[in-house]
């Protein structure tokens, strides 16, 4: 494994949802992957969450030769240098603190960086993109803003409504992440980011991460290594180029029956059974082909400079300062 | 104890929530009381949920001889007969069920027969009134409510926001209630209701209980009965004073602190220790004052055949059909 092209020193991906095993594990090495930051839950409950947190303390135990728990950048800092890819712990939804504050603190506690306000329903936070209308934060999202603030977990948006996400921007006091997500001009999906959403995010100091989730890129599976890393530079343009990483939605080895579980959780009786993970591109299949993004990025004519940004050291700066508890 | 009054056949209250003993329930046999609807929580969980079920088990076990569990109509009416009051059970907000739509029916097989989507926030279900922006119902909201017309468990709107209230209306296939509020236009709080909802409620065979709670009351502590009444015989004019009937959202015995719980929950850190009960009118402040409403209907010109209705028979006849399972 190791697909051939350019090996930036720090390689980070700012979301990926596996059936984790060794293997990929392996693969995140043979990428020469510096840090994963995994989705732990999609709708799970507090309780259900900490089983999450427990299987991944099961993976570092049984897989401490490749992979290591990273609650800081430090940690990300000490996994490159002992050839170890770093993991960082993010929740796709709110339903792990279950309508209690003090419970960020707990999960902050466990390790967990970032969490998204709502997933793709309306939450008790914040709205998710595939709602009608969208109020903004809530009363509750506010508080639970000012706490993670406080605490130094990240405020993540990728699913988020416009004006959400927007006011999730505004509202706190530190910069936030769409971790994975792209323009919404490239890949007209709500589930894309607008314009106005990306320079928000770019002025705020905040973090893009490009996905490359087919569902959110021009042309789907059929959507070229150029055409993506074209979009790239447009997004550097509009938000400069310390603002983006990779955030590449990586899903390995997970059944269809996960789809249907993404989409409709516990929350509807209607199922979509006949939903199934669409085909990777045929240049992204695993963080293997890591690598392969940068030589992309190079041939479309990013300095290496910014190819060793985009391709992880944006994130690592970002994480420097936003896991770090409030001054 | 047992005020001087008329006493009606039924006696149904559609909102209360005690520190519920012994001498609570004898008030209720001392005002001939039928049946009231209990809180069982406000801001619990599913797990927090079941035991408060369990002492609700514990209560009817130690007071056989003055209070029931009804789960139906017939149960209320088997209460009448053994001269015992039922009690049935609502929650005030949806967190109990923790975005699962399965633990709908959970909780009804427990024998839970009202939710209110939303209590005072943002759910994942509607919006309470204490929020800024009321966006309707969400998509789960709308899955929820099929799932509660379905299994006969009725949707309470209460503490929900104007548009989130009239759209649960449309959205539901079976009448609805307004366990606990007044009229806006008579005491200026947006937890009360508008003209538009509480026409929208009656046209579509709801219920509206009249609100004993000071802070619902104009003039608030100091309200007359003779003006509580007049406010009935106006909105009977307005909604039919078969869509009418007490949910008095009695409190007794209830610490200072339970004031902070109903207001912060567990989603604020802010909490507001400073507040506390406010003072009942001199006319009402526990069952057995139940009897001295009735009376003050009479006084106020209603004919005894509606007074009947207002303060039991129809939340009876509600009960009747909303607690059957749909057709």
């Amino acid at each position: 494994m190791g697909v051939e092209g350019y090996r930036p020193p720090v390689v980070i991906d700012g979301c990926q949802y596996a059936n984790w095993d060794r293997e990929v594990f392996e693969q995140m090495r043979a990428g020469g992957v510096s840090c994963v930051n995994a989705t732990i839950v999609y709708w799970e409950n507090t309780r259900e969450t900490l089983t999450r947190i427990a299987e991944w303390k099961r993976h570092f135990a049984d897989n401490a030769d490749l992979i290591v728990h990273a609650k800081s950048a430090a940690d990300v800092h000490q996994a490159i240098a002992d050839g170890r890819t770093a993991v960082t712990f993010a929740l796709q939804h709110c339903s792990p603190i279950e309508e209690e504050i003090d419970l960020v603190e707990i999960l902050h506690d466990l390790g967990v960086r970032y969490m998204q306000l709502s997933y793709n329903n309306q939450s008790v936070l914040a709205t998710g993109w595939m709602e009608a209308e969208d109020p903004g934060i809530t009363r509750f999202g506010r508080e639970v803003i000012a706490e993670m603030n406080r605490l130094g977990m990240v405020i993540d948006m990728s699913h988020s409504a416009e004006r959400s996400t927007l006011e999730a921007i505004e509202i706190s006091t530190r910069p936030i992440a769409v971790t994975h997500a792209n323009p919404i001009t490239w890949r007209d999906t709500k589930r894309n980011k607008s314009d106005a959403v990306m320079k928000a995010l770019g002025e705020s100091g905040g973090m893009l991460g490009f996905s490359l989730y087919p569902h959110h890129l021009a042309g789907g599976s059929d959507c070229t290594l150029p055409a993506f890393c074209q979009m790239v530079a447009e997004t550097a343009e509009l938000m400069g180029v310390d603002r983006i990483g990779i955030g590449s939605d990586l899903v390995q080895k997970q059944p269809d029956s996960v789809v249907d579980w993404m989409r409709s959780g516990k929350w509807t009786k209607q199922t979509n059974a006949s939903l199934t993970w669409p085909a990777p591109t045929s240049w992204f299949a695993g963080n293997h082909d890591l690598p392969g993004i940068a030589q992309g990025l190079l041939d479309t004519g990013f300095a290496k400079s910014d190819v060793d940004k985009i391709m992880g050291g944006n994130w690592l700066r970002f994480m420097e300062s936003a896991f770090e508890p409030a001054g």
